[in-house]
């Protein structure tokens, strides 16, 4: 029996994971779907993938209540406000009630209420998944389920934000600030609107999820403090890369005094530095341990594909399917 | 329940993994272990491994045959002869044949039997797993489970000879080949004939791993081309310090006219290559993925102690217990 999924919202993310189903034949069967704009479709029988990527216009207004949708999981896809996390976290909250399980690409509902929805999802028997929150399909969530078990992580440092790490890598072989930041856009890495990452909200909702997540924090994306990616860290970056160095937009999450605290800004990095290579669109993570020692992953040049396969893998994981090497 | 394991060899590996099995009080019982000088011991009630561990002589002359033996899971960890895999390949063999599932530490019987092995414990209905014998606990075969389901990985590149790395990182700095080598072998991390590692042997076991578990290979450690780590490699590293790159041990797997060919061997890397950074025992990979990109993977200055969590987090994944996040 394929799992039935329900994805809500379809733009580069969704259309990627849907190519993505359709080119693994993952065993999945997409039985509703909602876009923004050109509406919604049920169909308990299998909808056919190919047939919306090639731009049907689709039957419904608007898709019924999630708890009458015919689907065992709830894929979260949907545009957001960044300070609310509404509606995707109504949508999760939703889902896990009537039953269904729940993958999310929404850094919202989880920087917001991972608590609420992880006693949520444990209390109706169901699994909440959000790899692609963090950093595309970097392993983070996974590899602490599965590398990392019995371990405590004691601090985190990295890089979470494609559009920052550009943009000073750019100013690093001289590219000015306001170049480096058009080509982001252009490319649809950065928003139309580019403070939310410039400013560090979306690091600082990153890196509230890795300290409530992995270390068992309770912060909101307000308490992380921001220094921004400007003008000035872009000379700066200029300056280190004359002498070897590069600047890097760092999060770092610590335990001090039994806190854990954290912080987001333009940091000068030495080539010895597991982060110094994480250039341009990378993201990469530093994990300290009790029992695995200092961990590193990195994630190379991702697209909105790997977006896509981070979905993936939540899903394999919930359909029970996982394949053995 | 707790789960049953069997421990052969009581070196430093296995005294490193009775800590951690005493420390983090997981859900598991010893119920035989074999050392090599020492005796051996049987209790199906369970053994104190305190005891063990302050130096008790153990009662038993030897083991009776793995069949006899109460207990779910053999942990393999004998000294070997690195070119059969013997004695470790029979008892993995017995093992599994008794229908228990093994954890191994040995890289000889993967690299020599890989797929005689997974196929026996296929149809055994057990589980063989072996995260200790590439790279202490750098997250490989696990990754590889729960990060990289129904990926194709195209190629690997990759440090997993601590000896190596740290001779070379040493000859970075002008430390002299052998008084680098002569470290690692008060370390404990080089053995007393180093020819194992400076000749590449151990590194082209471990190439030849990667390559049939994670690339569907049929190699054999003879097929891997190998440079030595030799005064020369030493005196490049020195060169290449000082124009500010780092020459390191290196292994290199790729598709050629549809076959896997590796190799191993003293590389030049540029401060921006994922792996210059993974200095001294150090040890990183980069996998060349279709769905996922190019993911990087590093664990930095690990001890004992990291071999053992990897064979801890094997035991864990077969015992089910798992921790959620």
């Amino acid at each position: 029996m394929p799992v039935r999924l329900a994805l809500f919202g379809f733009g580069n993310v969704g259309r990627a994971l849907a190519r993505t189903l359709l080119e693994t034949k993952a065993p999945f069967v997409v039985t509703a779907l909602a876009t923004k704009r050109h509406g919604a479709v049920v169909d308990a029988a299998g909808i056919d993938l190919g047939t919306i990527l090639a731009g049907t216009d689709l039957p419904l207004r608007e898709l019924p209540p999630i708890a009458s949708v015919p689907a065992d999981v709830l894929v979260e896809m949907t545009p957001l406000d960044p300070v609310s996390g509404e509606p995707a976290l109504g949508y999760v909250r939703n889902a896990l009630t009537a039953g269904m399980h729940v993958v999310t690409a929404n850094k919202g509902p989880i920087a917001r209420a991972y608590r609420e929805l992880e006693a949520l999802a444990t209390k109706q028997g169901r699994m909440l998944r959000f790899e692609a929150t963090l950093a595309d399909c970097l392993p983070v969530f996974t590899l602490r389920r599965a590398a990392l078990p019995l371990a405590t992580i004691t601090a985190i440092r990295g890089i979470v934000s494609s559009t920052n790490n550009h943009i000073l890598s750019a100013a690093a072989t001289g590219v000015p600030f306001e170049d480096a930041l058009a080509d982001a856009q252009r490319l649809g890495i950065a928003e139309a609107d580019p403070r939310n990452d410039l400013e560090g909200h979306d690091a600082a909702a990153k890196a509230t999820i890795l300290a409530n997540v992995l270390m068992g924090a309770e912060l909101v994306p307000e308490d992380i403090a921001r220094e921004p990616i400007d003008e000035r860290a872009a000379t700066a970056a200029r300056a280190a890369a004359d002498n070897g160095d590069r600047v890097r937009p760092l999060i770092e999450i610590a335990r001090r005094g039994g806190k854990v605290v954290a912080s987001f800004g333009p940091r000068r990095l030495a080539p010895m530095d597991p982060l110094f290579a994480v250039d341009d669109f990378s993201m990469g993570l530093v994990f300290e341990t009790d029992l695995a020692g200092r961990v590193v992953v990195q994630l190379h040049d991702p697209h909105v594909d790997q977006v896509a396969y981070a979905i993936l893998t939540d899903l394999l994981e919930i359909s029970g399917t996982m394949p053995r090497p």
